[in-house]
């Protein structure tokens, strides 16, 4: 066996992530690498939470990245807020539901579902029956937008019905964070996980994660330690605080924090609104394409991502066929769809860097020409 | 607050890691990234298998690199082997002793310690004593390479221990690997894992792991779930697997597993051996300078590990301040003591891309200007 060093090929990404990364942000990453307790790269630290908070739009004092991707943001939430027994009503409308009720198990708390149809958003008004049905819960745990479907869902409303009734909500903004509002103060959402390979257009590897003050209370009053050492938050608090001495907890991934601390700028620089606002009008720019085509979307227009669009495969088409032309050929990547829609639809990702004209404009000719070939 | 893009100065790393990198590995860190399910990309994954199994010295099939830091990978074999109850022998020579028995713990398991003085070898005798007295032990685990002393441990006379009595290991090899023969297969150690950012010279925040086949065995005999989703490594094996499908389980990331398979590349066209032999001549020429300026070593001659120096700082020296000159005006970062040796104590890390003439030679020289300012 030979191995050569690897030269990947450019791959304009409009999957359900990672997504397209800017040129800045890959050069930031391949900064020389500093030591983690340099002071240098402690105050580059503090910048990245400044910026971090502008994105949740939030003041939370607790506003870190956890130095593994989203699904160890999602644990992060669950083993340090979740104790043996707890009550945790989990809503579930695709994948990432699902794997949230999974955690609440490892931790050993007792999860009411609330299911939803895959596509659809978290009905409301379900979950406020459940949780009038279970007075003794103590966290809610929703999926902001859901990555497997392209739906979004009411965080503000279900934020409102776990307030009015003194339950903290955890939140999955992974595909949320910069593409679609997302406002963790003015809501008052309490356990918030992103990832950087979405809509903020970092490499994959981090998970931005911000905790309110009554989240933070809730884990000074455990009755028994967090079961995870890694991501006991308590702990990496003492790393990620800037006041006094850093305490070692584990050695920072330095050079993908450059790249989330120089995307995070990006973002900071163009601005929240306007960032938003640029992944609604491609997404109305990839919607008028594909219609015309005859392809049809999954999730309702009321309650659709624009930056997952998620859309069913055209009859009598080859689902990994077709997505093997476009790579092999066009080097695009579509994504295919996940659980419950595997094999039906095609997830087509406008996240961050990858909401650009020139995506969408080879997005539709691609697909059109492989579609009629 | 106005931000703008960090741009690091170069430092020499010279610490306990990171450590220095070469350009090469940075330049194949900023590679394009592509999809984590593209078939290139799956492609490179089975070649880094094959890599990590080089440097391991191992036909375990279960041979990949968490999405984390080592202290994940630590926390990975923990959970996935410890359950509730089951007695674990933890040898404490330092910190990462220490934090082993936290994993203990944090399982549900019952932990007995043996404790040897920091900075002294993991004492075999005491462990024999400890398994005989302990016959319904399960598991014994120990830190091969204390990075918080520098002192190296006897892996293969404690797996010989071990295996006389059925008693799977778990092994710390985060600083070891690349650095001093560790041989995985020929010493019949179970458990192992590494960090990319020491002998490997690669970004930190991955960790090489290794599970024999008694350990998956063991695994797959499970009593209880593994407490963890994200370190569950059933489930990841089915991302990491070579046959049939890949099924999904967290975004991989990418572009540090592009740093790693070059770093590995780097070490394979190298051989084993010779870096063994460079980070030991290395050694031997700090060690001469150093002692020539009456600096002494924490550790004795006999288990001094070559790539982190521990040193007793000079009587009357400011520990903060020369580290502080040595960065500001060498761009040279050396480590401070940790736990036990803090204050006491400098590591002066010759790791990988760091074991170099000009490393050696530039470390002396600042030291010696300053320490005689």
């Amino acid at each position: 066996m030979t191995i050569q060093s690897f030269i990947p090929p450019h791959r304009t990404l409009m999957g359900p992530g990672p997504s397209d990364i800017s040129p800045q942000v890959l050069q930031a990453l391949s900064r020389p690498t500093v030591g983690h307790l340099d002071p240098l790269f402690i105050n580059m630290m503090d910048e990245l939470k400044q910026l971090l908070k502008y994105a949740f739009q939030t003041e939370n004092e607790f506003t870190i990245a956890v130095s593994a991707p989203g699904s160890a943001g999602m644990e992060a939430c669950f083993v340090n807020l979740v104790e043996a027994g707890d009550k945790v009503v989990v809503c579930r409308n695709g994948v990432f539901g699902e794997r949230m009720r999974e955690n609440v198990v490892r931790c050993g708390g007792k999860a009411v579902v609330v299911d939803n149809e895959w596509g659809e958003p978290v009905d409301i008004k379900k979950v406020k029956d459940t949780l009038d049905a279970n007075p003794d819960t103590k966290l809610l745990a929703f999926v902001h937008a859901e990555t497997s479907t392209g739906a979004v869902s009411d965080a503000q409303a279900l934020a409102a019905l776990a307030q009015e009734r003194g339950v903290l909500t955890i939140v999955d903004a992974v595909t949320s964070l910069g593409g679609v509002p997302l406002k963790v103060d003015e809501w008052g959402l309490d356990a918030v996980y992103s990832g950087s390979q979405k809509c903020l257009s970092c490499v994959p590897g981090l998970s931005p994660l911000t905790f309110s003050a009554a989240a933070i209370q809730r884990i000074q009053n455990r009755q028994s330690p967090v079961q995870s050492w890694f991501l006991d938050q308590s702990l990496v608090l003492g790393y990620w605080s800037g006041e006094g001495k850093r305490s070692y907890h584990h050695t920072a991934p330095v050079n993908s924090l450059y790249a989330l601390h120089e995307a995070l700028l990006v973002l900071k620089n163009e601005g929240l609104e306007n960032a938003w606002q640029r992944h609604q009008a491609m997404h109305e720019k990839l919607k008028k394409g594909l219609e015309a085509m005859g392809i049809q979307f999954v999730v309702d227009e009321a309650y659709r991502l624009p930056q997952l669009n998620a859309v069913y495969i055209p009859d009598g088409v080859d689902d990994a066929a077709v997505r093997s032309v476009l790579l092999n050929d066009y080097n695009l990547e579509i994504g295919s769809g996940l659980g419950a829609l595997a094999g039906k639809t095609w997830r087509i990702g406008l996240m961050g860097y990858a909401a650009r004209n020139e995506n969408v404009a080879l997005c539709l000719k691609a697909l059109d020409e492989t579609l009629n070939k």
